[in-house]
């Protein structure tokens, strides 16, 4: 019957299923289906077998394939399910031209038949291949990284991995060792850009609160034990606290039963982008106090295609299970129906995915790559400088010079650790370089309430910012000028922590108070605040900010511990398109001078600059050093 | 030394003190320290008491009570802790005097020396009464109810008890009898003035998230078990987790570890306000399924004092852990340096104490009592009808005629359990009568984020609310007229559950969704949504509507369930001087008929009215019943 199927009535997706309203969800049904056809398949009758295989499962695998090949000849998460459905039925069936067709995608396809998917991506490889192994090259870095984010790379993960299985189960094609064993990789990738519960980052289109609980992983964990037998992953197994019932999780089970777990430590780690590894990278630095995990995300990769955001450069952080300055994720509530059918709400068009939504900065109030997809997957930014292997100095730099033609971008984060703090202190140096003048944007998305800052507001009445590129969502709620020290203080309370922002300031800064929500009056957005440094008329500036998580308070006994952050205010002490360097003075006299070598990231060569009559000089391109009072 | 120590610096006090920046501070320390002085008394040198006695206890006792009457001799929980320091050192030093200036008060004192204190409350109790006897006959209501609300009564309660235990170790007269044990039933009453997390509800002036973890209330529960070895406080001393180092809290830990506890079942209570108990109440309704509490309070007590919001016939609600319909509680941060010093914000007063922040009515833009504390502290509202014997239908119903003159205001509020709710329907029906024609606004304080409503919405631009009241705070963001059915929808979500509130809803009113933090440029609001039904010119109106708490969804697995609720429309059928009559009807086609009698609570009196050609009748004040299909 199914060649007679119609179309489901459902006419919204690029590649309309049958069973369902789009070819993915009849894909994940026949992912599924194969599973339980082959445990049945020895049983069945010859005649029931082959009427199923004419009347049901080839004809939907060609369905699958040839009559959807800009679904199935992609590179995207759509695609991989298409080709490990198709290679699955094909295993089972026994059928090598289903299997050649899901590995190595069809042939000789007329490429005009090729068309953009609903979320504005290409469909076809530059290259023109398709099928299970392309995917597997061109979906992840060497590292394991999915260029659409973990939130999309959690959901690919599994017909990845069960098609390998199945696979490396009836073939010699030793898949898990392919590319290097980028599959297992993979999953690695996958855990550690999570946060400190398990959620993942939620760069790109992600709904937040996804986390490494979600089944598909669930699944990926398992198997990758099963093939590694890495006696770490048992931690995460436990902490999912559910295996898969079959030969991986009972695998994973009795290895948990029998102790053999040993901790996974999430590590810093710079995971690069893009197939050759050279599309820039995701950035993550990691810090452990009291087993209580920091964790800051700077983004430096590619675009990720349809799913992407214009959030070049962009960060977020975490300190223990509390998000702080959050990336604000997917303007969507998947699959609920009240909001708009449970799909991308325009909001994510109109504000997610703009660059002012993001912690990075905006120029001249317009996205990166004015806000085009095809325009932004053409570029990267560059890694500058990672290093993580001093605890106390954790250092991730990147350079974008693309995003605004013309202007370079250079971001460069610190995790330090001393003993003056109980938490890391964030240090982040952004410089921005243009031949012309330009008015720079940077916000803090930063979540709780604000409970002080250092310099005089005046009232804005809820204002809206702006007419575009999301800047019609932000309301500008209060305003103020830099304090004659140029160090703007900013301190709120979320969950009974205490975080202080310290910013960098000059005279002519507009200091701004946001919240998101503007034309919106159906409530599509969360209504969260924002800081915002506007810099107007910029060739070569540098914004310097200190953002310390120092204390907590206790509604039950109604005292603060540590109110008051260390740092006192921040100079910077030059600014050249070579150098920046700063201090940040703490209320305890003591100073911390930062340099970077914009130009030059070769740890051998020695730089020089001035600072109180003296000579400093150090190797490589950061200069992160103390001094005492 | 102490006689000649000069006042405190500080002087925002209406009662300075010498040690601290008020004569409460001093007294707290006294309280304490006079215990401590107890256990080394007899190990003294007798000149060494006769020092202590003479330059410091006796010259400190006499500073807290004859030479500040205004903090002596009011009724007052700083009077509470000035008579039980006083008093407590007085049974140390064996001072009969002291003793008996405690339990008395000041005796023939000039009337004018008495002002007001920095709260706007006034200071002599009516019948000039004062000293500790006078404050537990007047603080409590017979019912244990202390009239400044829970928050307060949580830090009153330790002086009343350690006192009451000091009198009782030392003296004829049985303390905790007195009054027919109030305060004993104090206890009790603080224990159920907490929601389902142990928190208080946060009436009045009162910091969110303190609880019976307070150290205060463990002292007051410890010594409450030592009193009337009531196994189920033993319950709520092992969810404190910790007791008092003294007897008290000994023999709590030794009746726990031989596990003589029983559950403590918070019970649906109303506990009356006033010294006579006939000055309102305090209504609170409660409902458990799957051990999970759902509690709804309403306030129909007095105003409170200095410490009172004009919040009368207003509600709060929570289920389970989860706050639905909040009261704002005060606007502080109690301690926090950051909030002007930690005191009371200036928004406690432009805000969070006018009736605009709360569930109840507004009438003509104004709070009630014109938000005069003197003209408040004069009148309680009635209760009408209270009903929690029949778990399915719950009731409580109150009327309030001087808040604002002319005009008769009666809620009755009802927590229906019924198989076709997971979880109780909360069913509210609010009459306002007057003879003149009124704008009459309700608001509903929801938490969460909007999902969705049913009717049209048109962006208001964060327009700002009114002038005066509280009103200036409130922006407009988004403003709809009902839909045809009269039954407006608005449902939300906050941590993954969802809740939908049904309003009967005329054609004329105007359907706002509001933003709490206008003018409030310092964001010493929080930024809280609302959703607030005005209707303009009305002389006999009642507003009707049901709050169902039915769904989850979890961002792991993406799944909603029970994404909608079950009621489909609210119909008015009739609305009188003497009759409500609503009926609620559900999707499934059932509907509720409720009918309210407004002048006639007795409960054995049948009423009728007319519904659908029959004729229904019931006996006593209120009508819950349900018709099939």
């Amino acid at each position: 019957m199914y060649p007679k199927l119609s179309l489901h009535p459902a006419k919204r997706s690029y590649a309309r299923g049958k069973l369902f309203w789009q070819c993915l969800n009849d894909a994940n049904w026949l992912v599924y289906t194969s599973q339980a056809y082959d445990c049945i398949y020895e049983w069945l009758s010859r005649e029931d077998r082959a009427f199923l295989n004419k009347e049901l499962f080839r004809p939907m695998a060609d369905f699958l394939s040839i009559e959807n090949p800009q679904f199935f000849n992609r590179i995207h998460n759509h695609s991989t399910w298409g080709n490990a459905a198709v290679g699955m039925i094909g295993l089972v069936m026994e059928d090598e031209d289903l299997i050649e067709r899901a590995l190595y995608g069809l042939k000789n396809l007329k490429s005009n038949k090729i068309s953009e998917d609903n979320d504005g991506g290409t469909i076809y490889s530059e290259n023109q291949r398709a099928g299970f192994l392309a995917q597997i090259d061109e979906a992840f870095s060497p590292d394991g990284y999915y260029t659409e984010g973990p939130y999309y790379q959690r959901y690919a993960m599994y017909p990845f991995l069960i098609f390998a299985q199945a696979l490396s189960n009836t073939s010699d094609l030793k898949i898990f060792e392919y590319r290097d064993g980028v599959l297992l990789k993979a999953v690695y990738a996958l855990i550690n850009l999570t946060n400190g519960s398990g959620e993942f980052f939620p760069i790109n289109d992600a709904q937040k609160g996804m986390s490494f609980h979600a089944h598909s992983v669930v699944a990926a964990v398992d198997m990758a034990y099963y093939q590694s037998k890495d006696p770490s992953l048992l931690s995460i197994a436990k902490e999912q606290n559910t295996v898969t019932l079959d030969i991986n999780g009972f695998t994973v089970a009795r290895d948990i039963d029998n102790n053999k777990y040993e901790p996974y430590i999430k590590p810093s780690i710079m995971l690069t982008d893009g197939p050759n590894g050279n599309s820039g990278a995701i950035g993550i630095l990691r810090s452990y106090n009291n087993e209580e995990e920091t964790s800051l995300l700077m983004k430096y990769g590619k675009h990720g295609m349809g799913h992407g955001h214009f959030d070049k450069l962009s960060f977020c952080y975490y300190v223990g299970r509390e998000e702080v300055i959050q990336d604000y994720g997917a303007a969507r509530w998947v699959n609920i129906k009240q909001k708009d059918g449970g799909g991308y709400l325009n909001e994510n068009k109109s504000w997610a995915k703009q660059t002012i939504a993001h912690n990075t900065v905006t120029i001249d109030e317009k996205s990166q790559f004015k806000a085009s997809v095809k325009t932004a997957d053409l570029f990267s930014p560059d890694s500058f400088f990672f290093s993580s292997d001093n605890q106390k100095v954790q250092v991730m730099s990147a350079v974008d010079e693309n995003s605004y033609p013309g202007t370079r971008l250079h971001r460069t984060m610190i995790l330090l650790n001393d003993s003056v703090f109980s938490k890391p202190l964030l240090i982040d140096l952004f410089n921005v370089q243009s031949d012309t003048a330009h008015k720079v944007d940077l916000p803090f998305y930063y979540l709780g309430q604000l409970l002080e800052v250092n310099f005089q507001l005046s009232d804005q009445k809820s204002q809206i910012l702006g007419d575009d590129y999301g800047f019609q969502h932000l309301r500008v709620e209060a305003k103020g000028k830099s304090p004659e020290n140029n160090s703007a203080q900013l301190s709120w309370i979320k969950s009974n922590k205490i975080y202080t922002l310290t910013s960098y300031s000059d005279p002519d800064d507009e200091l701004l108070l946001t919240q998101i929500g503007a034309h919106d009056s159906l409530f599509n957005l969360r209504r969260d605040p924002g800081f915002m440094i506007r810099r107007n008329n910029s060739k070569n500036t540098s914004f310097v900010n200190t953002l310390e998580s120092h204390g907590n308070y206790s509604p039950v006994n109604e005292r603060p511990v540590n109110a008051y952050g260390k740092v006192d205010n921040i100079t910077i002490i030059q600014n050249t398109q070579d150098y920046i360097a700063t201090t940040i003075q703490l209320i305890d006299n003591s100073r911390w001078l930062i340099a970077i070598s914009l130009k030059d990231n070769n740890k051998s060569i020695t730089h020089k600059i001035d600072y109180r009559n003296e000579k400093i000089s150090w190797q490589g391109p950061v200069l992160v050093k103390k001094f005492s009072k």
